[in-house]
């Protein structure tokens, strides 16, 4: 039987992907540490699907382990083959992600993000398995003259968090380049990953403290915290307010579906392509629409500039539309209203 | 009692730092997972110096270890403290080093260069240990359109060894700027070591089939090789073939003296610095001192260049003479001569 290993599978991105593969019949490993998530989203996923999917319970399979342990991920990947499930395709999301984080406690990232995946690469050769979609950024991109990225922009991590996510492209190109046998490879330079599964059962629900700007606009509207801080009114923008593009998770998800299915009958393959709106949206405007979506109040704290910021960040998105034959089909106001609807649901996450 | 790590001390140029910290009454601490290398060559060590230096046993401590296991890391800082041998100084050599094959085996050379290095870093931070030198490489530099490189000149790794260098660089510069506590760091940055030990007791035995010139010039003139191959003859040079820059191993070894020595007092600081000799040596002028000086025969056969190979690699030294106060003091003439005592009173290395 074969299965789709998902590394980070119980994060935010990482739920939202089971969702979509279990729709569209695959079978699901799901490998998480739970650092900064909870399987109890599983829980959840499988409760969702019960009268809709026969037997859940065999095709979501979720195992609590640490990329950074090699001997344990050689257990695994040994073990699920006695129980004749073979890995032969993996969706590697697992790693830290908070770029401000990232500089102050860089080595966690690199052990994390960097180490954790050169054992995974090192165990999917050894177990035949060389078909991959990885979680990449748009945090590689020189964010410091551009503001619109194609996948060939210039490339230049302001932090670890980048730093560690170009690396892992590197790494992987080196595969492709120089491996024995063929790898097929293709890495989604995520932008803004925001909103939250239609239903509002599942959504973000960071256990760290998150400084992400979707999950704390809607901590505020369900008043666990008292406002949002913006960093910096000026910018240069329209309305001052740094400007990002925000993809909703429900279409970044079903981006992983049709990049594994673009990979599956390849030979040999390696590409980048970004993954967010095409849309600028500036902060500001993202907070008015949440209020006006969801019929209440944001209050907001202008701040300074954070080190390493930049005005304006968005995605060119062409590259998606060609080959993948993606697109968009949510809008800010879907992001406001699933975000809002899971959040209020839920207060305290999962 | 305060101890200095190396990594990768068994090595060929490992082995020769230690021979000048010894030298400079520095006690050693030495990793070595033996997999290029053999402990050997300390015990020839501790032969040379036991009449010289007194307890040598006590002062070059030799453990077979591999830096990727994480674990087994922590449990040699324990035991060493445990013994009141504390770890204040590493000098971090342990890597794979054949270019050519790091192509095709990339993931060992992020494995063994790269997660080995988040490892030991890892180690230091939890051990208050935050002072190191780090064997880099010139392979980093962008040798594709310049030939003479300053520390500043454009960085462009041309394959999967030069990459890990570049990246362990990155993550030490990442603990410089953001860790809470100071890190002291310098990178040297090696061209192309090359010689042996004076006394003809110490020089470069690989264990694995080496691509480096030097040792297979001096297999050659032991007649363990027929001819030597040199990659092409059309390099627009003087002569034809490709020029590079040899530093003898000795001078390698007082550099990292040097550093260490520099670092001492220092509060903060990351610095990379050139170790070459700053003068360009054709390949063919290599061979020919080489049998003019040791009155052998060298036969050589051309071949095509090969792929990622290029013209010209030589180093600007000022920075290494103005900070380091080091300069090479050895010469093409002592390479040759040295490297082949070295190797016709050991034909079979260690």
């Amino acid at each position: 039987m074969s299965h789709i290993l998902i590394t980070g599978g119980s994060g935010f991105v990482g739920s939202h992907i089971c969702i979509t593969l279990l729709e569209n019949n695959y079978k699901l490993v799901v490998i998480d540490n739970e650092a900064n998530s909870t399987s109890k989203c599983l829980l959840r996923i499988k409760n969702f699907f019960e009268d809709k999917i026969s037997q859940i319970e065999k095709k979501l399979i979720f195992i609590n382990s640490d990329l950074r342990n090699f001997y344990e991920l050689i257990e695994i990947f040994e073990t699920l083959e006695r129980k004749n499930i073979r890995i032969d395709f993996v969706i590697h999301l697992a790693g830290l992600k908070d770029m401000n984080k990232s500089i102050l406690r860089s080595i966690e990232y690199w052990d994390n993000n960097v180490l954790g995946s050169i054992n995974l690469f090192k165990v999917m050769e050894k177990f035949n398995c060389r078909n991959i979609v990885f979680s990449s950024s748009a945090a590689i991109y020189d964010a410091r003259n551009t503001q619109k990225f194609n996948e060939d922009s210039k490339k230049y991590p302001l932090n670890p968090y980048g730093l560690t996510k170009f690396t892992i492209e590197k790494i992987l190109h080196n595969l492709y380049e120089g491996s024995s046998y063929p790898w097929n490879i293709i890495n989604l330079r995520y932008f803004n990953p925001a909103g939250a599964h239609y239903s509002g059962n599942f959504g973000e629900s960071p256990l760290d403290k998150s400084s992400n700007l979707f999950p704390l606009i809607t901590k505020v509207a369900v008043g666990k915290l008292d406002f949002i801080k913006i960093f910096g009114r000026d910018w240069g923008t329209k309305d001052g307010t740094a400007e990002r593009d925000f993809v909703h998770v429900t279409d970044l998800a079903e981006a992983h579906l049709l990049a594994m299915e673009y990979l599956k009958n390849k030979k040999k393959l390696f590409i980048s392509i970004n993954i967010g709106s095409g849309q600028r949206t500036s902060i500001l405007n993202l907070i008015r629409t949440f209020e006006k979506v969801n019929k209440c109040q944001i209050p907001i704290k202008y701040c300074d500039r954070r080190k390493g910021d930049v005005a304006v960040l968005s995605a060119d998105i062409e590259l998606a539309k060609d080959i993948l034959k993606w697109e968009p089909k949510k809008t800010i106001i879907d992001i406001c209203k699933d975000g809002w609807n899971w959040q209020s649901k839920n207060p305290n996450g999962y």
